[in-house]
Formats: C-alpha cells, structure tokens, sequence
C-alpha cells in the first residue's frame, strides 16, 4: 500500500525555508509514500461566531484532507519559542468537533530555522497540542534543521547532504509507525 | 502616577467569555491603574514578504500601544493546550525588530474556559514566549476561571464573587510589579 | 498472550495516594495485562562517577525490568509543577546507554493530587521527557485524579466510581496500544 | 549594598562542567555580588513521611540559605530534556510551607552541556516550576553553554571568552534586577 502525507508547512513567506524542506522532503519521500502539500494562505482566522454558521470552505477542504490522510508531517518555523500563528490557528479551526480528523493520526514535525538551536522549542509546544489531539506523533531523531541559511541554495533546494539523509530516515520512520499502527 | 495597561483578549467571537473577562479587569482595576482594550480582530496574517514592505497599519498601531503601555494583561482562551493561533499571530507581528515593544514590560496573563482546568496550560506556553521577548511575568495566584459559563451572567458580566476578587488581587500585584520595576 | 506492565510511582510516601492509584491500577486492569510493581526507594541519586564505575544493583534491576516489561505505566504525584525529583532521579539512571530501556516502549501516565488541576502540568513534563528516549505515550483520555482525599477511603482503596472508569478504560487504551505496535 | 547570592550547581559528578561553570560564576560576579555555593549532596530524597517529622538539617539548611540570600543562581544540567531528578528533589524539599523561601526571589538560571542545544528544555522547565514558587526570573539573553568540553580547560576553568562575556552580562543583569525589586 501507499503512504498518503499531507503536508504543512507553517509559514506563508514565498522564500520560506519550511515551504523549501516540506518540498525536499516530497523528493525525498521513501518509496510507498506520497507527500501532498497543503497551503495555508486561504484559512480565515479562527472565529467560533463563523464556526456556528459553518466551516469555510478552505477549513473544510483542510479537515476533509486531514481525515484522509494515512499520516501528517508539519515543517514548522519557530517564532518567539513556539509554532507560528498561522499554523496553530490551521490547527485551531481543523480541531474542533465533529469528527476531530487528529485523532489517531501518526504525526511528524520538522523545522528549519536560522538560529543555531533549530526549532525545538516550536516542536515541543506542537507535540503538547497534538497530545490533546491524540495522534501519534513520531519521535526522533528529530528533524530541527538550524543554521538554515547555509543548507538550501538560492533556488530554495535542500543540498546539505546530512540534512537530507536525516530527512529521509524520519520519513522511513513516518511510515514505519504508520505501517505498525495499521497492523 | 497612573499605571496605564493595555488589555487584549486573545477571542474574536463577540460573546467571548475572556473578551468579558478583560471589561471585568477594566472594572476592577485599582486606582491608580487604567486599561485601555486592543481588538485584535484587524491585524492580518504575519507574513515576512509583508513586513519588508513595512508592518501593515494595525500591526503598527499594536506595536505603538505596547511600548507605549506601562504594562500588559493577556486574557486569552485555551484551544488544544496552548494560545490561539489569533493571539500567537499578533505576537508574531509585534515583537519583531526593531524597538521589540515587550522588552522589560509587566505583563499580566489570565483566562477563562469552560473546562474545569481553565486554561493553565496556554497560561504556561504563553510564559514561555514572553521570556524570549523580555517581559517580566507577574506570578500567581493565578486567574485561571474554569467553568466560566457558571460565573457570568447572560449580559457577560462577571458575577461570581470570588473570581471578581482573584481579577482584583491580580491586578494589584500587575500595579505594584509595575511600580516596582520603575523604581 | 499476556501484556506485562511495570508500574512506577512517583512517591515514597507510605500513605501516598499515587501508589495507591497505581494499586487500584492493578486491580483494574484488563484480562490479558498483568502489572508488576517496582519500588523506587532503593535508587540512589544520579552521579556519573559512580556510573561509570558500574550500575548500582537497584538501577540495574530497574533497567532489566524496564526492558523486559511490554509496556510502563508511571503514576506520578505533581510537585511545582512538574515530576518529582525522586521520579526524574529514576529516569536519569534507567535512560542511560547502553541498551536506553525505554526505546520504542509503550507508557501509560496517570496522577492524583489534592489540587484541582489533578498532575497535568507533572504529565506533561514527563511526555517531553518521554519524547526524548523515545517511548511511545499514550494520550487521553487522560486520569489526573484531582481532589483525591474524596477519591480514596480510609486504607487507601479508589472507591470513586468515575475514577475507577477511567483507569480501567487508560489501562484498556495501553494493552490496545502495546498490541497495536508489536503487530 | 552587596547583593548576596546563594549559587546551587545541579551535578554531584566531581568534574561537572555545571558546577565549574558555577565556579566560574564566583569569578566572574561583578563588583557588589558575592556568590556562595551550596552543596546538594547531603539532601536525603524528599518523603513527605520524613517531612511531617521535621526536615532533615541539610534541608533546613539549604531552606534558610535561600531564605537569607538576595538572589539565586541555578547552574544546572539537561538530563533528558529536562532538570536532573538531584535538583528537582531539592527544589521538591525547599519549596515546602512554611515560608516557602522562593516567594518574591529573584533568580538567573544557567547551564552547560556537551550537546549543540545547550540545557535549553531544562531551562525553561525550571522556570515552568519556579513561576509556581512566586520567584522572579531573569530573562536572556540566556547562558545555555552548547558543545562544554570546548570551552573548559582540563582543570575545569572556563576558558571561552565569549561564554566569559555571556556569564558577566547574565549575573550583572541579576544584580540589576535583584536592585530594582528591592527598590
């Protein structure tokens, strides 16, 4: 069987080094998994007035993919030691009831960032959020790519090799665990 | 001298229990201290592309607001453990370069949920991206208001009598924390 | 076949209400899972000098058992906000190489406290640690047993029927998870 | 005024790099800051049984350190994301009624590590405890000493100028902030 990904990434800047590794992440993918990327720029802000009218149709097309999906991988940003708005906001609308699509899900986050430590503080907050949620997030070796700026060349590629391998063993394990929680 | 504090409530809806729970602080406030309320409902996604054009009028004018503030009270709701992605956002905005507006600020935080753990998990990541921007944190007792259906009245005034003290006593120490630091 | 548990608590206090909620967790647990008690008293504290000289009989008798046992469940009281240091002490001994005991390893976590916020703060301090040698955590419904003076009797029996639910359906939820990853 | 500081290294390990940043620390102080040090070996595990018989003399004695002290430093170690159990439990025996010592305390929390992320999860998870404790937490920017056996020589003396530079600067803003809160 194949392995359906869909992928966010948490930032909505054009040169975005998140957008660049979700996209090196979808050719680095194992074989048997397919990673579909999903853009965040048509979601409203979170309003529970607007919720009781009815999702919005970019909300509703992101909960319908979400529930879809064998498994989720987040390349997120961290902005002031947490995950950026955008996302949590994304996260916000595709959380609340019926048929809350996080539940059961197998998870995996990713974050590249200009700063030395990478984005692990982003990927802490994001697995206490997803706790709630109840997916199951995959563990590491995690993915906190840092120093961003030297590791994608000017076309936004991915070409620092132990960047891309580590990339590619926690895709191997994505699906791994999705494999497993299937039986 | 007057401790003049800018209130934002981290809902848009306009029935908001923490959006009641910020005219409740504006009533009870001491002497000596005036909040004056901030909607975040204008200010646009965060996107980088934008910002190097120059911050959008709103983001400005929140920017201006907090440094402008003697000190900062938080009201925010808990989605999925953590603040909402319309309070992150507007975070996000205001504590870029350069004159980052939090930096050696009083901040207050409390809110309010239906849950009977109120909300002191984003109380928690809210902490932590506020030692990063340089704010100094009043502690508890903490206003943390569970079950808050139960503790206002249908016009969204908050009757219950003991929270109406915990919002009183936490604004005193927001006052004297202020006051404090200004030596 | 038989899921074997190991259960930890996170107090050395004889009257404690978490080895008695670890007792009752005995008791309630589903056909088909056994769990063994393991007493934390006898672990000196973490000191790489004499780690490195050997393990101490008590830590190498929890690593063996840690490694052998199919699945963990910790129940662990919440003091300031986090785990206990007689808990994290543990843990800093059973996580070291070789052979990281706890990699891939299913784990349930329950709490009980006096407060009302019950040990969510002290569990999620545990999941971050979790994270980080790779355990694989249950998530909710969680038990954070608040108030439990009410919860228990005289000799230390959960009598609190609610409660008494929710451990055998996290208990339930744990042999479902073991058994879900072996395959 | 001097402003007295009472140090407190998370590492019973001889040859810590924690505690000989620690020492560094006492070097390093600026004038009008004397930092004593305060040994955790002799504190017994925390048993509320032990406890409620009286705390044992190491524990008053670490309790009426702090209580005197203008100001605490936390060198402390990351063991699994998080604070070392050695430290936690001291922390879990101090914090007790009555006169719980932390209340209104200022505080500079620093840290070493062999690993490129510093102790930065078990930076934050003490100031997630120490907002329970009332204390008032110096900010950044945060001396999180990444990839340690670099920046010591082999008899444990911080050689690293820029690491010199980053604990100057922490424990003069402690001075700074210890002098604004005393008023």
């Amino acid at each position: 069987m194949t392995v359906n990904v869909l992928g966010i990434s948490g930032s909505l800047r054009q040169g975005s080094y998140n957008t660049a590794l979700l996209r090196a992440a979808k050719e680095l993918a194992p074989e048997g998994m397919v990673i579909e990327e999903f853009d965040l720029a048509p979601i409203p802000f979170y309003n529970d007035d607007v919720r009781l009218q009815g999702y919005p149709p970019s909300v509703e097309d992101l909960r319908t993919k979400i529930r879809q999906a064998d498994a989720l991988l987040f390349v997120t940003p961290e902005y002031n030691r947490s995950v950026p708005g955008v996302l949590k906001n994304a996260i916000d609308w595709a959380s609340r009831a019926p048929d809350q699509p996080f539940d059961d899900k197998p998870v995996a986050i990713m974050g590249a960032s200009m700063s030395a430590l990478g984005t692990a503080f982003a990927n802490h907050h994001l697995r206490q959020i997803l706790v709630y949620l109840n997916a199951h997030m995959l563990n590491g070796p995690e993915v906190l790519v840092g120093g961003a700026a030297s590791k994608f060349d000017a076309q936004g590629r991915l070409t620092d090799e132990a960047t891309r391998d580590f990339v590619r063993n926690h895709l191997t394990g994505l699906k791994r665990l999705t494999l497993r929680l299937k039986g």
